[in-house]
């Protein structure tokens, strides 16, 4: 019984003398691992000069890797142009809200609207796909790296504007289309022709929000439009290899779903200790798990990548230790690199791939760990890593993610539409749907997290979080869903063009939910308004509704306004909850889906795929779980340690 | 006994079909709205293409509403340049003080400066006013809109430059006596002619105060001059009409005494909820009146706008519900829009008029709440209105406002020195004259707010805020003043160019008050200097000053410094005190002036207008009333519940 | 026996009617003043119109002073270049590393690389030069003015980015070179000359480490250049005057040791207040000593700069009360500018300057205080330099600064390094450096603060804070050091091309320490890592190594690893600690190092020079410094009231 998951490993040969190649193969092998990604950022190795192309030694490398029977990820160098590049075609590069040209020193330092460069980037790929697409070594494809990465997704320059303009004409026809679909009446906005239209950026106040939304719109069209580019060209080059990108944390500048329909594999880049730091939380909870890891926010994502990946993903890169780019870099507690490897497998990933092999001594990412130091003795991830290889062939084969009951709606345009007019500073769409997925995670169930043209008829239970504009698609599977559905406040109040619709909102989900909005505000914490649910007191902190209809009052406001209503099965919650309230919400829709919950002790989480359930402490005191436990164990034991792995079988 | 106010409303027919015109004029008259703002921001309606009008639609909607009894007042569109107008001249637009040019996409996106767009606006304006100033349903105008929002009096375009030129030459004259008057010989900062004098932006380090200060008032001039290029126009073709315009709250970028010389009725755009939001205060005291405004800050701006208007103000667009350019926008409290309106009638307004008649359900305000929502449902404010409109039939004529006892001297130029020079960052001007306004209010007086250059003589007490440059005439009229006086620190700091005058602080004061300022600091609230008054602690806690001289001291310091003195009925206050010691001084002030005061509960206000007195309660519970007045309630009663409105006929 | 040290101050003649000097002169001898600083900041004076030289008023001012034996020190005006040189040569100005130009309007507004602006400071020092180099009245020179302030060191204009190819080509000869040792194979930023080498910023994100590094070692190099080319023609033309520049507050942006070879008086402008108030501090620090300023600042600049001048140093400019550029600007409490002095003077100042004369009632800085209020009166500090002096002329000549048994070694490169690649936001090199000299000074103890090239082998301890870079001569010595040592963490972590050495930290002192550091972390306060010392918490609270090897482990982490290690008298600390265990740590090391201590009360310090102790209490309470006193008292007593001064000649 073999496994059916892969361990790898991210590596740069370019960084090393041609002497180390073979060994760090060989140790590579030994440590269980079997997919190495290799390529991305080497455009100036590739191509010293301009038309010169050198790819003898990339030969060489894929055929040491290959050698010892690994298997390379082969990744296009798109985000790293070299200098002579953008020398010779300057108006490549990105430029800023602030009107300032983003250039040369890092990486990303391109514009998505650029012509040239994808003709660059097209020549590029063809010759590494004409060379190796059909190695025997090579198994897979990563493009570029990272798209949208330090804020890339949108540019303002020339060539966005102009993108922009035809983009628009595509879409509304006419001008005069495009002043009524947006309401540029109003403050004398109106076009006399696209020629007109600038980027929604330097002007005197608030520019308008549908032009940012449909700017929000083109720019993910972009990220879609540029990666095609390469998979075409891999795609006849390079048959039977899977292509994948690496999508990163809580990331929704364009829309994955859209991007994914033209690859295979869906990864993402795991730094659980650097996302804590970096992202929005409260101090406690950061102390609480600053050597852990957030305990939801990796398998938040493991379940929104699987399906984006149409069930297939992956870990491309695994944080291994402390990383360099947060603004404090702590140490992984021992065990957790391991610990995220398994996690990342128990909800359906096919590979976890660490980055990286080899610590670098120089540049950007010194300070960044790796499996190994820079005088290459092994560190401790390199042990952890060959500890987690050593339990999937205890494992066997992992088999497939067990289905989940529950299932989240999740849309990058809710995203757009929400920033670009929150209307409290507070309001936060991917704050929101991560805290609907813990909410849910903490019961002990698996979850999914599906886009917004995803069937819904599977599922017992299915939230929709805060989605302004509901597409008819997403209505019509809404309408029909015969389970318990949960909407969130604001969904369906906005139509496509960013207006209020006719009859106010929830717009579309008006007869499902039995419901209008008629009033809204938002507010600041010590505003909160009162809820009594359940004769206890919950809170709405930041959101809160007035509505009319036939709808069951289940709950209400502290001035007697609706609070949470339901119509049969569908409910909608009338404001932006405090944690205590979804958490308490959450359970009593669960139970009236006929979904069993576990109430899960603070830092314990579980996962199950094939016939095991993986549990996983990411709190500060050992935990015993045999209460949750349905099985035997066939890793670890019920005494789960400070960030320890058990499995068991479950029997069903 | 009819009434002498009006309700307004603010309209825009075009963003409507014009079949549902006569249904909304009715609907106005029924709600008892007899006054329509409506044409300003609608130049792309008025000129769609260059030298295209297309006036026709305007005609028919005056037409309407007058045929119902609306009286229109007609705004110009110059806010709101198109698209094609800014193409055709781009030198026309602002520059920030970044350097960068603040572009189209929004509103107010034009340079107060540029000669070629003044032109553009009288030809826009002559058009208007060609056609409709003589119509009978035309009863005012109002010029652009709210000057100044958004930051944008300052402008550091090439045309300011040239007129900032040109200003300074008029001014002064030689360079070498503006080389004299800055102290230019500072830092060799000394020009050999005007065209060597750049705008005071993008130095190394802080910029020269007198430099600023003149590009302060060079800048208000313009505001000034713009203004009058619409309304010496208006004048001419549409006799008989007040003309108006729309201030806002804490507004100091321009003098508005100045601009008001060109105009009638100064207006005002009240909305207490988003102000409170955005405008600095404490966290406790926000919380407390998240939704119900503070209690003063409508007050404050009354009594401010019926000194600009010399007597003549109104509230241009009043606060309806939530609204949508706030960080957080709360709901309004039941009451408050019906409070908020009648308490600007108690302060003496002509006019209260609401925007706006309908929610917009699209572009930049499709959050702000209306009369009526988007669905064209009537929403709680409708009928909050029609109830104030019932209130003023039942009241009858209002008469004019109670003449105060007690005035506040305010100065834009204050501002523009303290803002310039403030040497501790918490001192702030503006927020100075709100906190004596505020200790004031609490005492239930009437107050005047005055400039710089009314008559002083018929009031009590005086109280002069913080007033570095003390200009002749009001030198004057402060010497020949024979109530109780009282000045703040700073007074008399400065001469009109920015310098210490000869004899130290407070210059022309110095007879008056019997003091010399020989020192100053500035400090945060943990460096507060302790002050003995009264034989009770208090605080100096952001600016003391060290005073001597003939003046009898009233208070010391902690270390013995003269805090408060008094040289017959003139006071000097060498200090910021905190709020308590404030209120203890302000009371003893108009005791000793001979003035009735009453310590009004915490969210309880009241004014008097005609033969009235009106009680507001701003606070979050009921207050009995009958303590504080004086006579027969004509409307509510002594128990005034949250939010509520009471009126009194007094007996004097 | 007459002083061996002199009072100064500084003087602007060109601000004031001529007809004033004479008095000024006068009253200056009779406070006690000898030395008077003019010259800088005229050149609008000096030159008023391109290439006519105007410096006969300069003469007169400087026969005026001379004539009351006071000796002039002659400031360079190169600080404020005039409006038409600025317009002969925009492209003299600095950029900004937002690509802003930093224009006229202020002071510092010019570009260090700029070759033609060179040439002009040349040919306006060489006239005064010419003109003054041997007036008899001219004792000294101080070129330009506060060298980086206002953050100018770093330019990023044409001429610094061709300044900079240039300087790198001279450094790595070959640009193959180069790439390798900044590591440019990362992220393809591989150069194929010199010319493609732009500045570091305006990068998508973070630029390489050694590219910024190498421009920070170039900015530096250029102010030693601009610098030089002054003093070059100061040596010829003005014989046997000693050369000064007057340098800042915690500033590091240039290399001083390196600027300081060229000249030979190292002065410095101390404004404690002031600095309290701006640079990072708690706020219950900064409440505690808002009027008297830091009790450790001044001292350890007067350590610091007499290192820096090779045992020669003074203050230029003493803060003589309220200043004007803090955020907040409090008054100095009674005494306090007499403290100052005689305080500089302890640590061997041979001059100490105030700021300025008479107060400027004009421009930026008419809120600064002076010796004389605007109105010519004497302001209290007038009268605490007349102290100041006669407590001079009673103590008789000072003799040199007492030799110091402990030495901090202190490195610019190292502040770079650590600015460059923080890894942990708090992560503050100057901030360390002056915990680690603040915990000696609370000791009693004498320190030297020494360069990284000073020979080390006198002192019995010697600190080296966090030195990424720990260049050959420095490994020699400390290798070669048979004192206490304590090295921080971090040193000896990189190369001098900012990689990681082949032997990992810390690189060439591994032999020394005994150690090898394999891992590390930074982290904010709440994740402190505890330790165990002495039986005692204690924390690590930004950052912590592992660390192996032959060394004896003194302390362990809570988690088992070592804290701290010696090998030998060498210790070796793994981690930032805090304040309290630094303390003792610190402590102990003096004990074994033989060295006496005596723990201060909190505001109480001390210094020795010649045959003297001198106390300063900068504490809230009067102190007896009975027990710490080792002599008679030949100023003040026992009973050391706030504010006060004390000496005795120490019995040796």
């Amino acid at each position: 019984m073999t496994s059916d998951v892969t361990i790898g490993v991210c590596y740069y040969p370019e960084h090393w003398p041609e002497a180390m190649w073979a060994d760090d193969a060989k140790r590579m092998r030994a440590a269980g691992i079997s997919r190495v990604r290799i390529g991305e950022f080497a455009w100036s190795r590739f191509e010293p000069d301009p038309g010169h192309l050198d790819l003898d030694w990339l030969g060489r490398a894929i055929d040491t890797l290959h050698a010892q029977g690994l298997g390379v990820i082969l990744g296009t160098p798109t985000a790293t142009p070299p200098k002579w590049l953008v020398d010779k075609m300057p108006d490549m590069l990105a430029v800023g809200d602030d009107g300032r040209v983003r250039g040369f020193g890092s990486r990303r330092h391109y514009c998505f609207s650029h012509a040239g460069y994808r003709r660059e980037c097209a020549r590029i790929v063809r010759a590494l796909a004409e060379r190796f697409g059909k190695h025997p070594g090579v198994v897979a494809w990563q493009t570029d790296n990272e798209y949208g990465c330090h804020n890339t997704v949108r540019s303002y320059s020339e060539s966005a504007k102009l993108g922009f303009r035809h983009w628009l004409k595509a879409r509304y026809g006419t001008v005069q289309a495009l002043n009524e679909a947006w309401g540029n009446v109003f403050w004398s906005m109106e076009y006399r022709s696209f020629d007109e239209i600038d980027l929604p950026t330097g002007a005197v106040t608030e520019t308008s929000p549908p032009h940012r939304v449909d700017f929000d719109r083109y720019s993910s069209d972009q990220v879609r439009e540029f990666n095609r580019v390469q998979t075409e060209i891999i795609r006849a080059l390079s048959p039977g290899r899977d292509i994948m990108h690496n999508f990163m944390t809580f990331h929704v500048d364009f829309d994955h779903y859209d991007a994914m329909e033209d690859m295979d594999v869906a990864t993402w880049d795991s730094y659980p200790l650097g996302s804590l730091d970096v992202f929005p939380g409260e101090a406690a909870h950061k102390a609480a798990y600053a050597r852990t890891g957030d305990p939801d926010m990796q398998a938040f994502h493991h379940d929104l990548y699987r399906g984006t990946g149409r069930g297939r993903f992956g870990i491309m890169e695994q944080q291994p230790g402390p990383v360099n780019w947060a603004s404090y870099n702590t140490d992984a507690a021992p065990g957790l690199v391991r610990l995220w490897g398994m996690e990342g497998f128990a909800h359906g990933a096919e590979m976890v791939s660490y980055f990286r092999w080899r610590q670098a001594p120089f540049a950007q990412e010194q300070f960044h760990a790796a499996l190994n130091r820079p005088d290459n003795a092994p560190d401790r991830a390199y042990f952890e890593v060959r500890e987690l290889s050593r339990d999937l062939a205890a494992l066997g084969a992992l088999g497939a993610a067990a289905p989940a009951k529950v299932a989240i709606v999740h849309s990058y345009e809710a995203h757009w539409f929400l920033r670009e007019q929150p209307q409290g500073r507070n309001f936060s769409y991917i704050e929101q749907v991560f805290s609907l997925y813990r909410a849910l995670r903490r019961l002990g169930l698996d979850i999914d997290i599906v886009g917004p043209e995803a069937p819904l008829s599977g599922y017992a239970l299915v939230l929709l979080p805060s989605t302004p504009y509901v597409p008819p698609r997403l209505a019509a599977s809404l309408d029909a869903f015969e389970g318990t559905l949960l909407v969130m406040p604001r969904s369906g109040s906005r139509t496509a063009s960013h207006r209020i619709p006719d009859n106010l909102a929830p717009g579309p989900l008006a007869a499902k939910l039995g419901i209008k909005v008629t009033r809204v505000e938002s507010f600041r914490s010590y505003s909160a308004v009162p809820v009594l649910y359940d004769n206890q007191q919950a809170w709405f902190d930041r959101w809160r509704e007035f509505v009319e209809g036939e709808a069951v009052v289940v709950a209400q406001t502290g001035d007697g306004q609706a609070a949470l209503t339901r119509k049969d099965r569908a409910w909608y919650l009338a404001g932006f909850p405090d944690a205590g309230f979804l958490d308490r919400l959450v359970a009593r829709l669960a139970g009236e889906a006929g979904i069993e919950t576990q109430a899960l002790p603070r830092g314990l989480r579980s996962r199950r795929r094939g016939a095991h359930r993986y549990f996983f402490n990411y709190g500060p005191e050992p935990v015993d779980v045999s209460d949750f436990a349905g099985g035997a164990f066939v890793l670890g034991s019920a005494a789960l340690g400070v960030g320890g792995v058990a499995v068991t079988r479950e029997e069903r």
